[in-house]
C-alpha cells in the first residue's frame, strides 16, 4: 500500500505543498497584525482568481456547502422565488437550501448529465418576473457537466434577479468571469483546483448582492453566514466569530502558488492533462456522461466498459496503488466513475500513473 | 520582535505541536478507510471529553459559533419557546441564533459580570412550560463568569425543555459533564482549552434531541448544519459534505493529549496557573469582574488599574514580548483585559513570564 494517497477523485484533491506548510506553522490571534494584513492579501488574491472587483469577496469558515447556503440565505427572504437549474446532485442542494431560507423555488430540470438549456432559462425567467434569484452549478460535480454560461448570463442580465453561480469544482481550473458574466454571487471550495485543503468557501458578493442582505426585512436565518457581520469583521475589525487561522493561511499559499502559474496557463494545463484522460479512458472502452462540447476538463464522469466492477475496481486501485477514484452518485451510483484532475493533480504524469494502474487493474 | 505570540487572550490559546503536525500530513479522502478509522476514534474521544454516551457525538464543520447554531437550529422550530441566560456576548447571541431559528426568545437578563441565577430560571420554567429549549452558557467568555450548573440542570430536568449547554470555553480545562447535567446538547470550540487551531466545533446530542430533530414539522433552516444529514454520513456514510480533513486530524491528535494527560489533572492544572496569575493580577492593582467563588480559571476578566492605558499596554505587551491579552468586549471595551490560560497555555511558567513582561510594561 502506498503511503501517500493519488487524489484523482472528486475532492478533495491533493493539496500543493505549500499549503501543508502555512497550516503547521505556529498560531497567531485573529487580530494579529499580521494576520490582518494576510487577510487583506488573501482577498485580493481572491479577486483576481474570481476575476472580479467586488470589495465583499472572502472565504466563508465552512466548506464549500456552506459557501452555497451563504450565497442564499444572505439574499433570500420568505416568500422570495427563486430559480435554479437542477441537472445532477448539487442542483438540486441549491433547491433545497434556498427551500429552507424561506424561497418559493422554480425548478429548471435537466437529465442527469445534461447541460441546463438556455431556452428554458428564458422561459423561466420571463415566466417569473418577480424572481429574486437565479442559481445555477457551473461544473457539476456529479455529472461532469460543463455549464455553458454566457448565453445564460445575458438573459440573467435581462432580468432583475441576482445570479448566483457555483464555481465549487470549476473555479481556477476553467474560465470563471465574475464580473464579465455579471455574477452576483459566486462561491467555491478550497479543496477542488485551488489544491488547499478542505474546510474553507472562497465567495464573492457584488455590491447589488449586499444591498439586497441589509436592505432585508428579518435578518438571515442563519448567523454564523450572516454577511453584513462578517463585512463587520472585515472592514472594522469587529469581533464576529474566530475564523479558522491556520486554514486561511493554507488558502492564501494556495492562491499564490495558482497565480504565480497564472490562471490562463492553469486552464491550458487541465485542458492537456484532461485530453490525454479523455484519450485513454475511451481507448480503454469506458464512455463520457456528459455530450461532447460539454465535459469539464477536472471532472470525468464515465460509464465503466461491461465487466468493469465498480467497487472491486475502485478498491483495488486504492489498495495496490494508492489511488483514489470516486464512484458514481444518485443516478450513476455503481455505473459510472469520476475521475478528478483538479489544480496540483492535473498533470500528464498522473494521468499515465493512473492509466498503467488501471490497465492493471482491468486486466483481473 | 518574539516569531512566535504567546497566545494568553480569549482564544485563540496555542495550539499543542501534536496538533500542527497533524495538520501537516499528505491529504487524504474523506472515504478513506484510515479516515473513517480516525472519525469513529474521534467521536469516542470527544464522549470521553464531554463524559457522555450519546451516539450522536461528533465535529461540526466551523468554528464554536457554528456549533452554537446547530445546536439551535436542529431543534427549534418556528414558533417554539426558548429560554435563554444572557450575561455577556455570548448568551446574548445564544438568543439572536435562536430567534433567526424561528423561536420566541425568553431571556434571563443578569448583568454583564454576574451568574443566571438559579430562582430567576425556576420562574422563567414555571412561567413557560411550552418551551422547547433552556439555553446557557457555561464558562461566558465576554466576563469570566463560571456559571453554576448543578442547581440549575436539576431545575431543567423536571421541566420537558432540551437543555443546551455552551461549552466553548470551558471544555477540558474545567469540568464538564454532559451526562451527569442531563445536558442535551452541548457544543465547544476547538481553540479554546482544547489547544487546537480555531475551525471546529465539537457537539454532542442527546437520543432526546435527536429525536426533536427528526420528528419536527419543516427541514432545520440550515442544509449545512443539519444534523440528520451528518448522522446519514457518519453512520451510512452518505455524501453529505466534504469535511475539513486536516482539522478533524488536529482535534483527534489535540483530544489524544488532553487524555493522556487526564481530565482531573487538566482542570488542577488550571486551577494551579489560575490562582497563581490572580494573586499576581491583584498585587498589582487589578480586580476581578466576576465575584468571589464564580470565577472561571481559564479566562480572568479584570478591571485596569488606575492610570494604565488599555490600547498602549496590550499593544506594548504583544510588540516587546509577542504576548497577546484580550480586550474587555461590549459593556466593558476600554476598562478590562481578558487573560485566557488555556489548555497547553495553563502553565505557572506562563504566568511568570506575563507578570513579569506587565511589570516592565506597567512600569512606563
Amino acid at each position: 500500500m502506498s503511503a501517500e494517497r493519488l487524489l484523482l477523485g472528486s475532492g478533495p484533491s491533493n493539496a500543493a505543498p505549500e499549503t501543508l506548510q502555512a497550516l503547521s506553522r505556529p498560531l497567531v490571534g485573529y487580530l494579529d497584525p499580521s494576520f490582518l494584513t494576510m487577510l487583506d492579501e488573501l482577498a485580493d488574491r481572491l479577486r483576481e482568481v474570481f476575476s472580479t472587483r467586488n470589495r465583499m469577496t472572502f472565504a466563508v469558515s465552512g466548506t464549500g456547502s456552506a459557501g452555497m447556503e451563504a450565497s442564499l440565505v444572505n439574499v433570500l427572504e420568505p416568500g422570495d422565488t427563486a430559480i435554479v437549474g437542477v441537472n445532477g446532485v448539487f442542483g438540486g442542494r441549491l433547491a433545497d437550501v434556498a427551500s429552507r431560507a424561506g424561497a418559493e423555488v422554480v425548478r429548471i430540470d435537466s437529465e442527469w448529465g445534461d447541460i441546463i438549456r438556455p431556452e428554458d432559462v428564458r422561459a423561466a425567467l420571463e415566466a417569473h418576473p418577480e424572481a429574486k434569484v437565479f442559481a445555477l452549478v457551473h461544473a457539476e460535480t456529479s455529472t461532469g457537466v460543463s455549464q455553458p454560461i454566457k448565453e445564460i448570463a445575458s438573459l440573467v442580465r435581462d432580468h432583475s434577479a441576482l445570479f448566483v453561480l457555483d464555481t465549487v469544482t470549476s473555479l481556477s481550473g476553467m474560465l470563471v468571469d465574475v464580473d464579465g458574466w455579471g455574477v452576483d454571487v459566486a462561491y467555491s471550495g478550497a479543496q477542488k483546483c485551488l489544491s488547499v485543503p478542505p474546510g474553507l468557501s472562497p465567495i464573492s458578493f457584488s455590491d447589488r448582492a449586499m444591498e439586497a442582505a441589509r436592505s432585508r426585512k428579518a435578518p438571515a436565518r442563519s448567523w454564523y453566514l450572516d454577511v453584513t457581520l462578517i463585512d463587520g469583521f472585515l472592514t472594522d475589525r469587529v469581533y464576529h466569530h474566530t475564523p479558522p487561522i491556520p486554514m486561511l493561511r493554507a488558502l492564501h499559499a494556495g492562491l499564490g502558488v495558482v497565480l504565480a502559474e497564472g490562471l490562463p496557463q492553469r486552464w491550458e494545463r487541465h485542458e492537456r492533462a484532461a485530453a490525454l484522460l479523455a484519450k485513454g479512458l475511451v481507448e480503454r472502452g469506458f464512455s463520457y456522461v456528459p455530450p461532447e462540447g460539454h465535459r469539464l476538463p477536472m471532472l470525468h464522469c464515465v460509464r465503466l466498459p461491461d465487466g468493469v466492477d465498480d467497487v472491486e475496481g475502485r478498491a483495488a486501485l486504492l489498495s495496490d496503488y494508492g489511488i483514489e477514484i470516486s464512484s458514481g452518485i444518485g443516478a450513476f451510483k455503481g455505473e459510472c466513475w469520476r475521475i478528478g484532475l483538479m489544480g496540483y493533480n492535473a498533470t500528464e504524469r498522473n494521468v499515465l500513473t493512473l492509466l498503467a494502474a488501471l490497465d492493471d487493474v482491468l486486466r483481473r
